[in-house]
């Protein structure tokens, strides 16, 4: 059976992720139904990430295997009609050798989530970042960040549920952007790393934020780090601002 | 009665424009809601710009004359308590003075247009962007763009009930700004006048689309503007792209 992998885009509030769980919405499962809409036996899907309840991706990758060997654009084409109303998109197809996976052939994922910090409730941007109404101090979280950069053992920052073998990641970049905006800031964290543990981004956004708002000093994250105790951890950031943005192959598939 | 000026933000989908219509929820009876929990005779409230149906804002500017002289940072905050669940903040309050006027102090109004050309869906930015499935030519489109700035008579890019005493305007601005998205353009119109008439963003922009697919060459743009004709006009661009981002006057009363 040809393989495919998948280039997808959701808005994750309607979803309780990406994984697919019985008796609740799951993209993997609105994605399977578009392909078993054109392959009625259609095998299950493999994704790079398994994004939480709420999270979003703009540049989701996963694969299929199909028993035709589809024109990749007519592919994505078909997908995306059959998805319609759901907020999933196929933004490309492409052909992929037989053991290509998109979870074990990637090489890096790539998240970024949206923090904004102002007095007013977010009335346009509400659905894809956390809300903060204190003010926040950019140059302490990076100093707090630049202690999280690197090979570690995240246990900290992992959820108690997660079924990595190892807690031990190498985080490739943290970097700190910052946008006035009217009244306010929004920092977007942008991270990168071969592979996360289950909450990361989100056990160390919602870390840094304690750094922003002054309740933790930066140092404070190392010796947290250090702990290796989950208890050790500031509050977990809220869904909505997480975003995997993208996936990287040797080669991408794509291109 | 000490009168302020506040800075609003909003998302235009559930509402049927600022303007209140009866039967109909506004941004402008939402707004006038909030004042009157804080004092029930407050009087009825002016904008800068009056947005259509299904457009957002992230800088609209109103004003209200209020019997109690409010702490301006106190008078947002309950304004925002009261506004709430509906998609309308309030980011800054400002006392102003007596014949301050939202509408006629106003020196430029600043709008911005999203326009976003790829095969699939808009599963993110749907309620913030005009999606169209053909790819866009930037070049001939901003050359169609030259032919519209300065001072001109817009009849042919005025809406048929335009209650305007005069067609003329003078457009300060309107740069493109291109984003590479992956597979696919994203176009941001940045529109500036002392003034704008009634969907005349809409119409520029459903204009210069035509130009972007290839349909219309730039020169037939600056025909359309000499017919001054409305029937003229290219289609007129769908609301959700537009977005009132700024109101510029002689001081900033929010500074």
């Amino acid at each position: 059976m040809p393989r495919f992998a998948l280039l997808i885009e959701y808005d994750g509030a309607p979803f309780c992720g990406w994984q697919r769980q019985s008796g609740q919405p799951s993209v993997q499962a609105a994605v399977e139904a578009a392909l078993r809409r054109l392959e009625g036996d259609a095998p299950g899907i493999a994704a790079a990430g398994r994004t939480d309840t709420g999270v979003h991706a703009a540049g989701q990758v996963a694969h299929c295997d199909l028993a035709r060997d589809w024109d990749p654009f007519r592919l994505a084409e078909a997908l995306n009609a059959h998805l319609r109303p759901a907020p999933v998109a196929v933004l490309a197809a492409a052909r992929v050798a037989d053991d290509w996976h998109a979870r074990f052939s990637a090489l890096e994922r790539r998240y970024t989530y949206r923090l904004v910090a102002r007095r007013a409730p977010l009335a346009l941007a509400g659905g894809a970042a956390w809300h903060v109404r204190h003010p926040l101090a950019l140059a302490p979280m990076r100093v707090a960040a630049s202690h999280l950069l690197g090979r570690h053992d995240f246990t900290t920052f992992r959820a108690a549920l997660c079924q990595a073998a190892s807690p031990v990641r190498t985080l490739e970049a943290l970097d700190l952007e910052a946008l006035e905006i009217p009244h306010g800031l929004e920092v977007r964290f942008h991270l990168r790393a071969r592979s996360f543990l289950h909450n990361q981004v989100r056990s160390i956004v919602g870390t840094l934020a304690r750094v922003g708002a002054g309740a933790w000093a930066p140092e404070r994250v190392a010796a947290a780090l250090a702990a290796r105790d989950r208890a050790a951890c500031g509050p977990v950031a809220p869904p909505q601002g997480l975003c995997l943005t993208g996936v990287g192959y040797p080669r991408d598939p794509f291109a």
